[in-house]
C-alpha cells in the first residue's frame, strides 16, 4: 500500500534543486571533462602538511585535545574569534574602538554559506526584499528563494555593483511604498563570485551612506561577502564596507577558511552588528549549537603559527598563474570573436565571459551541447541573474573558474570552448546565408 | 544618532534562548562547582590517540589528503554513508533489500542536531502539532518552538513513551478537527536524553503501527533520535523504532558520532524514508551544501579500522562504572527520603531524579539556589516538559547527567545535593511546625 503524500513545509516546497547540480553530476562522470564550472579551489596546494602539523600538536597536548574533541560552543572558540577580529582590523588599519567591535561581534560558522543562511533566516519574512549585483551567486539566489524573499537585482559594471542604480532601486520601492520590504543588500565585493569584478573605494562609502539614508524608518542592512578577499593577487587591499559603519550598526561582514585555506575544514565566520549577534546565535543554538569544533581548533592554530599566511602566499602566486593562463588563452582564442568581452580579475577564482549576444550559452542552447561534446564545462551566466523587473535575463554569459584545473588544462579548455563556440557561429552563418538569397532574391524583385 | 530598531523575522522572534545558558554560564564562572547539567562526555576517554592517528594516516595520503581538504558533497562522504548504513543493518540484523534501505538514504550532518533541524524546517509550518513523550529533550523543544510548531507531549513511564496515551491524544486531536495539522512524533528511545529510560519492544511495534493508522489522510511522522543507542552498557541491544517500517516510508532514525566518539567532530546522520532525501538534501544545500569534509574522513577511518569500536568498548565501561557511582550515591543520600526515586539507566548519560513533590527543582525555586551554594548544579525537570494542555508543569524532578564529571566527583556531587535538599526540607519542616502549632491549637479549641 502506497503511504499518503508527505506534507512538506511552504519553506520545503520553495525551496528548488541548485540548477548547478545537474551540471557537477556531469563533470563527475565525465573524467575527461575538464570543468571550469565548479568553484573547487586549486588541489596542489592543499595545506595538508600544515594542516597534519597543527593537528599532531594539537592532539599530542592531553589538555588540548580535550578541548578540541569535546563540545564547542555556539559562537565558536574564543581564541579564533580574537584572531578573527585581529586580522579584519589590522586588514582595515584600525582599532577595535574606532569601529566599534569586539570579539563578542564575531561568529564562526559552518563555512560562509551557514551565515549566509542564517542571515537570510534572522531577517527575511516571505515578501521581503533583497538587492543583489546582477549578475550575483547562484547559491545565495536559492537561499532567498527559500526565505521566500523577493531579489532585486542592480545593475553592475568593472566598477562593481552600480550605486546610482541601487539608489534608482530603492527610490522606485519607495515610490511602489514597498520600502518597508527591502531588508537587505547583498554584494560579494572582492573579486566577486561570478564576475571577478571588484567593488570601487568610492561605491563602498556611498553604498553605506545610501543605505543608511533609505534605513531611516527600519534597518536596511548591508551583507558584505569577503569570501575572496585573501586571494588578492594584484593591486592594493581595498577597506571593505563595513569599514564605512564605523558604528557598527549596518555592515554584516563575512569570509570563509574554505578559499584561502581548505573547504574540507568547513569553516567561516560573520562581524555582526550590535544587537544582530544575540538573535543570530539564538537561530544557530537550534541548528547545531556550534560548528565543527576540532577544525576551529586547526584554524586557530594555522593562523597562531605563520602556517596559515605563509600558505596564502603560496597560493596567490598559484592563482595568479592560473588566471594568466586564462586570460592568455582567451585573448589568443576569443581576441578575433566580434562582441566577447571577459574580466580580469586582480584576485578570487573566476573571470566573467560575455559573448556575442545570438551565443546562447544556457542549458538548453547550442553552445553548452557543444562545450560538453568538446570536454568543457561552464556555469551558464543565466544561472547568476535573478528573474528582474521585466527585463529579460541575459543569456550570451559564462562564468569561468580557474581554481581547480592546472594551467594546462585551462589552457585546453579555453581551446575547446573556442572550438564549441566556432561551430555555433559557423552553423548560425551558414543558416543565415542559406537564409539571405532568398531575401535577396525577394529584395531584386 | 541611534538607527531605527532591525526588523527580525517572524521565525527569529519566536526563537528564545535556550533556558540553559544560564546554568552553563555559572559552571563556567564557578570552577568549584560540579555540574551534573550539562550533557557533555567523559574528558578523560575521548580518543585522542585514535583521531591522531586517523589523520596522520588521513594527510599523509596525498590523495586521500586532497579529498579530505577539498569540497565535499551535501548528502555527506560516500563511503562513510555505506559504513552508517552497514552498521545500522548489522545492529538490526538485516539486510539493506529487507527495509527497503540503500546508501542514498543516508544523510551526513553538523551532529544529529542539525538532521533535528532540518526535519522541522521539512516538515513544519507554524501551528503543526509535534507528539513528543514527557518529558523530552529540552534543545529540541527549542527548536519545536522557533519552526512555530505546537509541542504536544505525551505521558511516559518507565517503558518509554505510554503508546496508549499518544493514541489518546492523536484520538483527542482528530475529534478537535486538527489531525491534519500532526506532522511528526518525536521520541528519544534509546537511554532518553532527559530519562535515562528505553522504549518497549512492543511499544516500538505498536508505535509504527499507530503512526501509520493516524497517518492514513496525509503522512505522519516518527523522528528516532537514537543518539545514545551505542552507550548500551547493560541488557541487550533492541531493535529501532524503524525496523518496524520495513518499507522505509515513515520513521527517521537519526544518531550522532558525538556521544560514542567525540562531540569535537560534529558529525551526525539520518537514515531518511524514500522521498524525503531528496528535499532534505535541497534544504542542507542552502544551509551549508555539506557538514564539514575532514572529520567526515576521519570517522570513515575510525570506523574501518576498527578503531571506533574499541573506543566504544571503553566508553561503555566508564559510564557503567560511572552511573553505578551515581546510583550508589543515589541510595546513600536519598534512600530515606520519602517519595524520592530515580531511574536505572542501561545505557547513555542519564539519571532522572524525582523528588518529593514540595521539592522545587525550578530556576527559582530554593532547592536551585542551595544546591548552587553547596557547588552542585542539575538540570531542572521543568526545562524537559512543554506547556501541555492544561495541566501543571510537574517541578519536583531534575536531570543528572553523569557524563563529564569524574565517579569521585559524581559521589561528591550527589552528597552536596543531599545537603541542599536536606536544608530545603528542614526549613520546610520548621515552617510547618511553626504553622501546625496554631493549626493544632485551633483543632483544640
Amino acid at each position: 500500500m502506497t503511504p499518503p503524500a508527505i506534507p512538506l513545509s511552504a519553506k520545503a516546497r520553495r525551496t528548488g534543486d541548485q540548477p548547478i547540480s545537474y551540471f557537477m553530476q556531469q563533470a563527475i562522470e565525465n573524467p575527461d571533462l575538464i570543468s571550469l564550472a565548479a568553484g573547487l579551489v586549486d588541489e596542489e596546494s592543499l595545506p595538508a602538511a600544515a594542516v597534519r602539523e597543527a593537528l599532531d600538536g594539537l592532539l599530542a597536548d592531553p589538555a588540548d585535545a580535550r578541548a578540541a574533541l569535546q563540545y564547542g560552543t555556539t559562537p565558536g572558540l574564543a581564541s579564533l574569534r580574537r584572531q578573527v577580529l585581529d586580522r579584519y582590523l589590522a586588514a582595515e588599519g584600525v582599532a577595535a574602538g574606532e569601529v566599534n567591535l569586539s570579539a563578542d561581534d564575531v561568529v564562526i560558522t559552518t563555512g560562509s554559506q551557514q551565515l549566509l543562511y542564517l542571515v537570510g533566516e534572522l531577517l527575511l519574512d516571505p515578501g521581503d526584499v533583497v538587492l543583489t549585483e546582477a549578475p550575483s551567486y547562484f547559491v545565495h539566489h536559492g537561499l532567498l528563494t527559500s526565505h521566500g524573499a523577493r531579489i532585486v537585482p542592480v545593475a553592475m559594471d568593472d566598477d562593481g555593483l552600480d550605486v546610482d542604480a541601487l539608489e534608482g532601486r530603492l527610490q522606485a520601492l519607495e515610490r511602489q511604498g514597498e520600502l518597508g520590504r527591502v531588508k537587505l543588500i547583498y554584494v560579494c565585493d572582492y573579486y566577486q563570485n561570478p564576475s571577478g569584478r571588484t567593488l570601487g573605494l568610492e561605491r563602498r562609502r556611498r553604498l553605506v551612506e545610501v543605505t543608511r539614508r533609505y534605513g531611516r524608518q527600519h534597518r536596511i542592512l548591508v551583507l558584505e561577502d569577503a569570501a575572496y578577499r585573501e586571494l588578492r593577487f594584484e593591486g592594493d587591499d581595498l577597506p571593505g564596507v563595513k569599514r564605512f559603519d564605523p558604528t557598527n550598526d549596518l555592515v554584516i561582514y563575512t569570509s570563509t577558511f574554505s578559499k584561502p585555506c581548505a573547504p574540507g575544514l568547513k569553516t567561516g565566520f560573520g562581524i555582526l552588528p550590535r544587537g544582530l549577534t544575540a538573535p543570530l546565535l539564538r537561530l544557530k543554538g537550534n541548528h547545531d549549537f556550534g560548528s565543527n569544533n576540532l577544525t576551529q581548533h586547526v584554524i586557530d592554530r594555522l593562523l597562531a603559527s605563520g602556517a596559515y599566511d605563509r600558505h596564502l602566499t603560496d597560493l596567490r602566486a598559484a592563482y595568479l598563474r592560473k588566471r594568466d593562463a586564462m586570460l592568455r588563452a582567451l585573448e589568443r582564442e576569443f581576441g578575433d570573436v566580434p562582441g566577447a568581452t571577459w574580466t580580469r580579475p586582480t584576485g578570487g577564482l573566476y573571470v566573467w565571459l560575455s559573448l556575442p549576444r545570438h551565443l546562447d550559452t544556457g542549458p538548453n542552447g547550442r553552445l553548452l551541447e557543444e562545450a560538453l561534446r568538446e570536454g568543457v564545462l561552464y556555469v551558464p551566466g543565466e544561472f547568476c541573474h535573478a528573474e528582474g523587473e521585466g527585463a529579460p535575463l541575459p543569456t550570451w554569459e559564462a562564468r569561468l573558474c580557474y581554481g581547480v584545473a592546472t594551467a594546462e588544462e585551462i589552457d585546453e579548455a579555453i581551446r575547446r570552448l573556442r572550438r564549441a563556440a566556432g561551430r555555433v557561429m559557423v552553423s548560425r552563418d551558414a543558416q543565415r546565408s542559406a537564409h539571405a538569397k532568398p531575401q535577396a532574391a525577394a529584395a531584386n524583385r
